[in-house]
């Protein structure tokens, strides 16, 4: 009786299902989605794949993705060489562009410390920005973490380790989220949006 | 200002975005991910897509799809070849394997009636199985497509095509899902229930 699908298929399936955010009901779909689709569908999709691992790297400066180190906004000369904002990810680099708010540069950690699995202030890309502090240029910091337990110890860190440095280190402002209700925000944050009122 | 990714990440969570299934912010996550996998994994992946566009075909007999044509189950000499199961898609053979209740042969159906989206009757693969019906061997068709609008009206077409035919068209039973609520049941699912009840 045939249990799983003939070789390919499942092959398929399985690498699918690896991935994060797909499991294999819908591994499946896309694996059958694939067959049936165009062949420069599934050609354009493994040569993004292939693209993607041949052509981005790490910037040597910031820690962000790129295709060519130092990265574009590294090597913007219209961006704000005072400031550096501090985040985990490359995808917080964009969430933050978005906001078209944030004319500085940027760090990417790469993570934020975490214990239970094992991610300590080594593992994270300190060493580089405490060398870009090196000169005199930087004027402020914003630590831009996760508003969640392994981003409240990092920032905890990076302030303590910034301390004896003469730099202006902010944070993100905890509060309600804007289209949010009232009624179904938690305590906590509830109780960081009225520590940080503000005048009206 | 940057909003979108230098190009071959933007071009790799494009291509993961246009997959069923997967969403803006689920093929960024996808992305990220590939971009920090080992290289094997990566391959693994592009290595299945390929195979799966070269290697995997439709099978001839039944129309699931297989590597060899015909395929395993419709070249199966311990399978019971009076009954044919008609279904709408490979992945419903795989559903209906997995019960290790059914030892007959497949039909796939390739959809089902669906006057929305333009796929008529002629659009399935129906020849294929009338002509299947060309000699006395089978016995019974039971009919298995998915219990929605579109399953019903090719039910109702199928059962009208074979009634000439000298066989035996069954239908899978809808009633209540085992392991389900019946203060949760809708109104036609509990109304077939009891229009199907049974001994004890």
């Amino acid at each position: 009786m045939a249990l799983a699908y003939d070789g390919a298929i499942q092959r398929l399936i399985d690498s699918f299902a690896s991935l994060p955010g797909i499991g294999p009901k819908g591994a499946q779909r896309i694996a059958f989605y694939l067959l049936s689709a165009p062949d420069e569908e599934s050609d354009r999709l493994v040569e993004a794949i292939r693209e993607v691992k041949d052509k981005v790297m790490f910037c040597e400066v910031c820690g962000n993705v790129c295709e060519a180190s130092p990265c574009t906004i590294c090597s913007d000369p219209r961006r704000d060489r005072t400031t550096i904002c501090v985040v985990e990810e490359p995808k917080d680099v964009m969430s933050i562009e978005r906001t078209r708010e944030y004319r500085g540069l940027y760090h990417v950690l790469g993570g934020a410390i975490n214990p239970m699995a094992n991610i300590g202030p080594s593992d994270l890309n300190i060493a580089g920005l405490l060398k870009r502090l090196d000169n005199d240029e930087v004027k402020e910091i914003i630590v831009a973490l996760n508003p969640n337990i392994e981003g409240e110890a990092t920032t905890t860190y990076l302030g303590r380790l910034l301390l004896p440095l003469d730099l202006k280190v902010t944070r993100l402002a905890s509060g309600l989220p804007v289209g949010g209700d009232l009624e179904y925000a938690d305590e906590i944050t509830l109780s960081r949006a009225l520590a940080g009122r503000r005048a009206v």
